[in-house]
């Protein structure tokens, strides 16, 4: 049964990890990654991994679909960065 | 009592929020917002202000901290890019 609060995360969870699309898209089809930084998509990848963990832990199904998501659109990026630059 | 998923979910809050940090420093630093996406982060801002409303209603510190400070941060860069464009 999903509840008010549990919209309002799952709301959440689609904003703030649409808002990580642009840079994925425009990463892809450009193959520049000049400007991004690998020790600050490492460190940010990290913390996503744990804000899964801790989101499992929760059974929050709004954070559990945000940092997956999120977790792999930053692998992505770094992939990205390590095979381009 | 701060049992051992609290502990994670606080290195998680503490590391997404210093992923955060070198972009308020350059643009506080430089007052070049010219590659600042408003919508971006009017949109963003939006979202972390919905994912701290959750955090509040699950009660969980972690949550509260990150999007608070998160919160301030990018709404910080919303009036550096208004003032500065």
């Amino acid at each position: 049964m999903i509840n008010f609060y549990e919209i309002i995360g799952l709301v959440a969870a689609i904003i703030t990890t649409a808002s990580f699309l642009p840079q994925v898209f425009k990463t892809y089809k450009t193959k520049d990654t000049s400007g991004l930084s690998l020790t600050m998509y490492l460190t940010f990848f990290v913390g996503i991994v744990l804000w899964l963990i801790y989101g499992i832990h929760l059974k929050s199904l709004p954070m559990i679909l945000a940092n997956s998501i999120t977790a792999i659109l930053s692998l992505f990026l770094i992939i990205m960065k390590l095979k381009y630059k």
